[in-house]
């Protein structure tokens, strides 16, 4: 474990300062770097291409976005973090007054040293991310404001990265996790690195059933995904969603959408069994990617296991989601955690009689003792011999 | 409302005095007059019809009916009261000793001063009803009294009213009230005038679904009409039978046979938005015509709000059920409370979604925050603004 | 009752002694005496006959079966007490040292005066079942036995018995005893009794529904009836398993697999209405041949009324199970039950209405009030005559 431990703070260490976002570079260098652990396929869909009730839209480059002040003094700089970026900005150069760049930054509601994370991806508009400290402290309302972003959006294509392993039966189970996050540790660098690690281990096990492991940018990355795959996915037995697995919260689940289906006991025995106590959220309509494969025209039960669950934990969306906040012993944890429950999953066996009448005759398969009576329900199990 | 009320007061005091019964000239001449109000469609079924397990029997018409003593002076008098005469008696007139006459005298149980109804449809007899004050005062064991029923049973038809309001769906309620009782003020004059003004009031409305108001004579007239519309009424959504909501008890509602319809939550949720405090009565097979639509051959979820519902008021099926118990007012707090039922029975919709695989897309029709990301579970709604 | 107690004392000793067992003529004999009770009808499954996963085995028989010490005194002998020769003994006749005879002596794991009942139906050994008392006071380590089992096991049939007793109905109920244990007085003896009892009492009876009794080999014997009579048994309505009800423990009963079945009920109403206490035991999947009825391939519900219940008296499978343990009367109360639930079984009669739309006319048969109104739901029932 000491071992997995290191690895686990190499890759947080490489991928943390990727620029992800729902398309471009930042996602494709994140599933080349993950290829390393376990090998991923891609498969990109261009802009433009209609997913059900969305549209692929085009794809997002930065060079550089920055704020100067009127001596040239770089205040805000994407390069030092990128969500110091909205996602999705469009290209902007321009000198401005201070009631005019204003309405573009934006604060985090109630941590006062941190960037909000922010995005824009359907309207087009521009805008800086920073943290109140910086907005008291470099900016006056006098003050002029030269203002770069050197961004760019054009067709191209959204990218998706899958990891087939087949199992004995066609049935198959679906591991997701989303990778439309820039420099945000736990939400969800951590679920991208678990979920690669998960799918390595189980590509050495013997599997019952076919596993599919995806990397997807969040909403629309699932659904062309399922778009792309929609009779397989139809067909699933099931659904995890990982993410949220790498803070120092307590352990919590939330239930797929049928409270009775297997997988919520599987869920429930895995960490009982582990000696963890946990937070039982019900299915509800907000949250991740169970959103879409819950969905009538799918109906997938879906669950998660999370640590720090998105929305609950006050680091959430903003630059104190970072690498102090995550650590690799944290993972290891949910790690452990999703590995037992692809255990059961995988033995979600369900065998049918070939002869329904009367008792199977367990004698003549060597099950039953020889000498019967006695005095307890199993012929001689009462019995003990002076 | 103070029109409304008058209106109200105006047709107790027109209708009030009509010999209704299960079929013949007063039942029709009711339902011109509550043309009036709404127009109504008049269908006549005639004598001899079989009516599923029943048969429309004779029409009944009445000149006159009374009883005089041997001084010619009349004791009982049809003309002053028709609930003097039992409904459907055969004609009589003949001079008789009061042996004779007493076993066709017929007196309330326990209200010495109230005239009892009774009808006597298939049986074919003769019987004066009248208040033991009379008995006892008016009467002599050695008496000798003249008897006249100018009666007449002869095959005519079994008249029902009909008012339809079509909808913009194909699906239909029944709203259902019974015409068959003669001088009875709560049940079912109360009934009759409220369906007839909750039909006036909803023509003018804009309806989803299509409705059918009716005015029959009780157990025979609605299986005459059921069977006249058979495939309809196997179709309907609901129904309503409208009786006793004229009188000064609490309110009431009777639920259908399936407890969770929706119907019995749309009463409770009208009564309750009235701050109306309500009794429940669970469906059972005694009542008025939601035991012919409830029937196994239809299965028709059929409710009822009353004020003072048969059988629970002492005043029921007596001449004291008349025009002093039942009140305006009374009248139209029920008439209030049947208006918002179908209101709400009239937004009874279920859509269904044409693309139902993942998420509609909320931005692209204005219903998302333009900037994702924030931290609460719709992008920008946990940000304030500095 | 006193002759019923009579007759059952009676019959207890004379079928007591019999050496009852999977196959053979102590069957036949016990079914031969009781068809002095009720008539049975024989049927004989041939040896080699394949049942579902069994096969029926050889038939059994025994001359005789001892052990004598050196000096030729008998220290076991069958013709004592069948339970002293393990069922389905293969022959052998041998003089052998303590050493190589002691795997072959059964006692009791915790009676130490008790003869324990073992078989060894399909694998071929032969053994000697004696109490602790015996073993330790009649047999030496040193000592040399000569050792007699005169067995035979060869083709033959497994006898199974019949008592049909026809309905009105088509539909059929099951009332199921065992007849394979040689003499154990509770376990089933006593179920055999009852059973032939009520198949007496119940052929003087006018019947709604067809019933089955039967006597059978428990397991391969039921499976082998089912087997020979498969579409009927799949069509049953409900089963009794009948057994130990000769004991003086308290009344208890076992659930068939559907908790919700009409049977479950009507036992605990039988045993509310005689007043007796009773324990209930959830259905489970060890127990009698309520294990074959409920199978996949049958599904009948099957209940069992007991008083002292196979596993849960320390008498169980010994030969302290005995004519001291089981009293007439004892049976008697359980026949009473037995009796009563058979009567509302009878009764369990479902009706469909040919006319199914509204109410049929009750008037027209003679079931409702000549005269209508009145103050009352029924016409006329809250009326009174001065």
């Amino acid at each position: 474990m000491k071992k997995l431990s290191e690895e686990i703070a190499h890759y947080l260490q490489r991928l943390f300062p990727l620029n992800r976002s729902l398309t471009g570079e930042g996602n494709r260098e994140t599933l080349r770097i993950i290829s390393e652990i376990a090998p991923v396929r891609l498969f990109e869909y261009p802009s433009g291409s209609r997913i059900y009730d969305w549209m692929i839209p085009d794809e997002w480059h930065v060079r550089e976005a920055w704020i100067k002040d009127s001596s040239g003094r770089i205040l805000v700089d994407f390069l030092r973090n990128n969500l110091h970026l909205m996602g999705y900005s469009v290209p902007v150069r321009r000198t401005m007054s201070f009631a005019e760049l204003r309405p573009h930054l934006h604060v985090h509601p109630f941590l006062k040293d941190a960037i909000p994370y922010h995005t824009s991806y359907f309207k087009k508009q521009w805008g800086f991310c920073l943290s109140t400290e910086q907005l008291e402290s470099l900016f006056s309302p006098e003050g002029i404001y030269e203002v770069c972003v050197d961004s760019e959006l054009k067709p191209g294509s959204l990218t998706v990265g899958e990891i087939l392993l087949p199992g004995t039966s066609q049935k198959e189970y679906l591991v997701s996790t989303y990778i439309c996050h820039p420099s945000l540790a736990n939400d969800n660098l951590s679920g991208i690195l678990l979920t690669a690690l998960l799918a390595r281990e189980w590509a050495t096990r013997k599997r019952n059933f076919g596993y599919r492991f995806i990397f997807v940018p969040e909403t629309l990355g699932a659904l062309a995904y399922c778009a792309n795959n929609e009779a397989a996915v139809k067909d699933l037995m099931g659904a995890l969603v990982v993410t949220g697995v790498g803070g120092p919260g307590s352990f919590s689940y939330k239930q797929s959408f049928q409270k009775e289906h297997f997988l919520n006991g599987m869920v429930e025995d895995t960490l009982n069994e582990l000696h963890r106590a946990f937070l039982t959220y019900p299915f509800d309509i907000h949250g991740s990617d169970e959103r879409q494969y819950s969905s009538p025209g799918f109906r997938i039960n879906t669950v998660t296991i999370s640590r720090d669950r998105y929305y609950e934990y006050p680091e959430y969306h903003s630059s104190l989601d970072n690498l102090e906040f995550v650590r690799p012993e944290y993972l290891l944890s949910c790690y452990e955690a999703y590995l037992r429950l692809l255990e059961k999953m995988d033995q979600n066996l369900v065998f049918i009689r070939t002869e329904p009448h009367g008792e199977p005759r367990l004698g003549a398969r060597g099950l039953y003792p020889e000498t019967g009576g006695g005095s307890g329900p199993n012929g001689m199990e009462r019995v003990s011999w002076t």
